[in-house]
């Protein structure tokens, strides 16, 4: 009898996380594991012994095939932060034991900055203890804020729904001709990767957005609304997309100027919303222009209707390359993506220690803003254009896109 | 020499009001016209002489399919209310001395209930001034509020939108299992079509919306309060569509109770928005949950990546059959749609008085509400489910969806 693998899903689901769970079933059903098992709601579930059996669930190509189109976590998740393996074995010795008993030899974990440090510090343990299951990281994140891969699994997709969408919302502001000035809110708290894939909205039929604020970039209202202000004298329509994350001078995000009742996540960080709202009230007060805030929401992240082709096709390629590794006997160390070349675009994948990785982010490089700090300059596009590329069609059934049926 | 044809869109855009004026555009050459103008944002637009010959810009099949596939309004839009003909017939005067310049023999306008008051005006001034002009009202609103069609064109594209993104949020809102209460604020302000279009989602792979908000029913706090506390003792995550109509008993707004500033429109129409978030403040201050609130916001109009072909092909349709009645002589009629069946879904389409259709509001029947007030009745998804079937596959050029071009 051979041992089994398990895997997980954690933090903010995607649109394409399901792709890579798929790629570690396949692969792991391909080589020794005689079961695959899913955490539900990932290490926290775990812990309780939340799990189920995938091996006859994914054994039809079907099955797959609706599970790479389904967005959002399959397996459930969770906002889980494993303590310091050396002030607080008990966790650690509570989770190994169970690992034990399902007899698991591989374990792989979807996700991104936090999961990535769970990797990491249950592969060191097990190596101090002595154990031998193999742990893999598959990188996961809408954020892209990574380190050490080109891009990450969710990011492509994500990038594809803000294109798609700021070219409607840009035709949608234009239609009366009068003042308007439309201001977006994306995702992304500490990297503008999310917010300046609306520069990629430009071309021959779009006029684009008229600015972009980054996180990576001190956030000044004077100057805001003075560009603002400018931009209208030459067009009635401006759309702007500003990151959730600006920050101002002294460090304080934005939407901390509303009045909005704050909340925190599991990892203390301040829940953000409304940095649209607040900027779209400042401009209504300021400036002769009616005023509208949008937040994409998280239809940015689990929009799989919008899926990038390519982003599926690598979220499943890095979950299968996981997954050989592992049984290859690889241990701490997370799959990521490798560019050969911008054009023609070509991607490999390749291990790095997970230590390396985990709980760093990283940021836009400023180079890629150009000088107005206005709009991402041709470099960002080279980057981003080839992630987006390309469709999925989804399955439709009676009008809808048919997702896989749990359980 | 023939004379020439004019038409416009007014008020607010759908995915697929394109399709229409690509119906009228095609119709309109193939009969008399010389030259088919479009007004640039509308009829006020048309005041101050804006108009522009599409007559060669659309001679071109693969222009037509483009701006099929192109949401938001083309020609630009408006808000303006012509006045009372008897009490102010300047306006009148003027703009039918433009017309008569322009050797117009045909006029179409594209709207919903207040572009079908300006066609209702139009046409008894110009019968009582012996005007030749034939005035015709072609149906569009996403509301779906139109009296005497059986639906109108752009609403099946909107409740398919409405659908898809439904369930993906659903997805979404799953995947932690902790306590979770969304509430999505979905479009129309007299009138719960949209609204109800969440009960859509709900199918083999997907539990559906927990509770539907129509503005049809008053809205009672303390009801809605016992309604999500009882839902969350049965699962986590609640999901609840609300309209951004939704009314205390005492006709107020619920958005009112929210402390945000209000404007109104050219109508007089108060701007609705932040139900959504009223009710989540309102939810968590009262439950021990985590509470999020989505607006759909003006994709749900303008998404036209997510259009249904249904409605595409009708809209098309409703253009057409206008441009053959006036040119068969009608005048003062609105085309609309005509149900001949639900299984196998059939519809065509017919004349009916404009005088019948103007300023008259179409609401849901309170029949297909359950007992509990809290879902759709089959009645209402027998109805709805026709028009959001099949797709017209988006152009995708370089990763985004492709639109005309303007100019």
């Amino acid at each position: 009898m051979g041992k089994n693998a398990i895997v997980g899903q954690s933090g903010g689901p995607t649109s394409v996380i399901n792709a890579s769970l798929a790629g570690v079933i396949q692969a792991s059903l391909r080589r020794d594991a005689t079961h695959v098992y899913g955490m539900l709601h990932g290490i926290q579930g775990l812990l309780d012994k939340q799990y189920c059996d995938l091996t006859d669930r994914f054994s039809s190509a079907l099955a797959i095939e609706l599970l790479k189109r389904t967005p959002s976590s399959f397996l459930g998740s969770c906002r889980y932060k494993l303590p310091d393996p050396e002030e607080d074995p008990e966790v650690f010795e509570k989770l190994f034991a169970i690992l034990r008993e399902m007899d698991i030899g591989w374990f792989f974990y979807i996700g991104g900055n936090d999961s990535m440090d769970t990797i990491c510090k249950l592969a060191t343990y097990g190596a101090k203890t002595g154990s031998d299951i193999r742990f893999m990281g598959v990188p996961k994140t809408i954020d892209n804020d990574l380190m050490l891969t080109d891009h990450t699994p969710g990011y492509g997709s994500a990038a594809k729904y803000i294109g798609v969408t700021m070219k409607e919302i840009i035709r949608d502001a234009t239609v009366y001709g009068t003042n308007f000035v439309t201001i977006v809110e994306i995702m992304g708290r500490n990297a503008g990767w999310l917010t300046a894939a609306a520069a990629l909205a430009r071309g021959e039929d779009c006029e684009g957005v008229d600015l972009i604020c980054l996180p990576e970039l001190p956030f000044h209202t004077d100057r805001f609304l003075a560009k603002v202000e400018k931009m209208q004298k030459e067009r009635a329509s401006v759309v702007i997309a500003v990151s959730e994350g600006v920050k101002l001078p002294d460090g304080r995000f934005v939407c901390e100027l509303s009045d909005d009742h704050r909340t925190r996540d599991a990892f203390g960080h301040i829940n953000l919303n409304g940095t649209a709202r607040y900027l779209s009230n400042l401009v209504a007060r300021n400036l002769p222009t009616r005023t509208r805030p949008e937040e994409l929401s998280n239809l940015q992240r689990s929009g799989g209707h919008l899926a990038s082709r390519t982003d599926i096709t690598e979220a499943y390629q890095v979950g299968g390359a996981a997954a050989k590794a592992a049984f290859e006997g690889e241990t701490g160390k997370m799959v990521a993506l490798h560019r050969v070349s911008n054009d023609p675009y070509q991607c490999t994948t390749r291990l790095v220690d997970i230590r390396d990785v985990a709980n760093f982010e990283k940021k836009i490089p400023v180079e890629w803003i150009n000088e107005a700090r206005t709009d991402m300059l041709p470099e960002f596009l080279a980057y981003a254009r080839p992630l987006i590329q390309a469709e999925l069609t989804p399955i439709y059934i009676d009008g809808l896109t048919q997702h896989i049926v749990e359980g």
